[in-house]
């Protein structure tokens, strides 16, 4: 492969998360950013490229942390022979970004898009799902709309591994939210298509989010909505520790321990048992985080 | 063995559910106790015991469970073939409680006590550990005294173990407290004096955790102690969701997840590297999450 086609996704992930930084910023100008710029060492102890880190807090996005990477050079060989590709050397780079905004009415996003490289393999993974606190259900529809424009014919298998992908198996089989689209070790055997279906899905990332953040962000909440938007993060962080193949990797593999936590809600609540009021919005939302036909 | 030590074990893990449940009720009038009867089917289809969870919510213990249960029966051959047991079928009683305190100058605290047979092997495990927020050195060299007069010649190697037990490795071994007691697979070969041993460390939880309580309730507290407790809670949940055999052992062999889960705290924060103030009685706190010899 060449190294031009490398330079290429590491540089388009950085701009998308500059343009990604900006959307956040214009819709939320009591928006801290704090960057870090980080470095690694390999395997073998020489370099092992690094990441920028861009962590968010304001008053619209409570948190949010929008993170690229480009990482190389040996790996361990136990973890190298469970990949699909050959060798012991690795390159990666990638942007995965999570927003957990304030308002129970505006939904949770996650977005990941990756380029890795082993040995002669090379394969990409990604996608994107939304988990939104309240049944607006023409959110939801707009949402996988969107992401069925982008992948097309892929949608379908796309969907469907995301239904199965971010799943509290723990908790019978419920979702974290209402899917989207999620593939891993992708690769057609040609390169430079698969290169450009990726690149072209992750442009569709603004699209398919911001606009329903300009949409319910002013619209007023109860202490109700809150109290559920709390309850549903907890199974958010449920999720995340003990199911999340990308958080589990990157901690057991030394990876920047607050770069991959970032991903965590800011405030969550756990209680026993807890269930929504009868015939509430909040009860008929817990129906939608089960696959179902969004388009 | 025979069956009247199991079931001595098994009626002395609930009395003990039952004075602690009072003692708790005596501390804090406020609180609301929700109990559940549980049973479940071994491997095999068969009935295979169950348990009596009691979840707690009030003003002075934020949340807590305090639970119960003797669980018997056939168990999957290959998680058999790990345990230090012989055969496929089991047995095993105990108690585990874990309790949150409102108030961040009193700490949170966890304990374990349990009796395991597998085919002609029988063994014990269990602990306390506690985790406070504030530096209030004296209430933990009281903690550990206690635990030393109940383990006696034992306590240097329970100690250690729990030191290295109740560990967020992902957070450079950080402890998510400041320990006490841990042990697992507990067998001399003397049956009755193991068991004798573990219900008289059982019986030092009362005496070790709530005259702490009683001290501390009335503390006055500050904004920044309630942070810094949220946040160390998140490292709770943390460590519970990525490192405890117990709940993940729990999760995967489809246990009762509301009794499980009920470790986790009512509220908990997590924040990009969140720090307390420079000088703070929260800064030196985070030095006292390491081993260090308390009695």
């Amino acid at each position: 492969m060449s190294e031009s086609l490398k330079e290429v996704f590491h540089n388009h992930v950085r701009q998308l998360q500059d343009k990604i930084t900006q959307q956040m910023l214009t819709l939320d100008p009591t928006l801290k950013i704090s960057e870090d710029l980080w470095e690694r060492v390999d395997h073998a102890g020489a370099p092992g490229g690094g990441g920028r880190t861009r962590a968010f807090q304001g008053q619209l996005f409570e948190n949010a942390g929008v993170n690229t990477s480009c990482v190389f050079g040996k790996i361990d060989p136990n973890f190298a022979s469970k990949l699909p590709g050959d060798g012991d050397t690795m390159w990666a780079a990638g942007i995965s970004l999570i927003i957990h905004p304030t308002n129970p009415r505006v939904p949770t996003v996650h977005a990941n898009f990756r380029m890795i490289q082993q040995g002669q393999k090379t394969w990409f993974g990604g996608g994107a799902d939304l988990t939104p606190f309240y049944p607006h259900e023409e959110d939801f529809r707009y949402f996988h709309g969107v992401w069925k424009k982008a992948s097309g014919e892929n949608y379908s298998w796309m969907k469907k591994e995301c239904d199965e992908y971010f799943v509290n198996a723990h908790r019978g089989g419920e979702m974290r939210g209402i899917g989207g689209l999620f593939f891993d070790g992708y690769n057609t055997g040609h390169l430079e298509t698969d290169f450009s279906m990726v690149k072209d899905l992750s442009e569709h990332f603004i699209e398919s989010y911001f606009p329903l953040v300009v949409k319910r962000q002013l619209e007023a909440f109860t202490p109700e909505d809150e109290e559920f938007q709390l309850h549903r993060r907890g199974r958010y962080v449920e999720f995340n520790l003990l199911h999340d193949r990308g958080t589990l990797f990157g901690l057991k593999t030394n990876g920047r321990v607050d770069s991959i936590l970032i991903s965590l809600p800011a405030r969550c609540k756990f209680t026993y048992q807890y269930a929504p009021a009868k015939g509430s919005a909040h009860e008929k939302m817990l129906n939608y985080y089960r696959p179902q036909n969004w388009v």
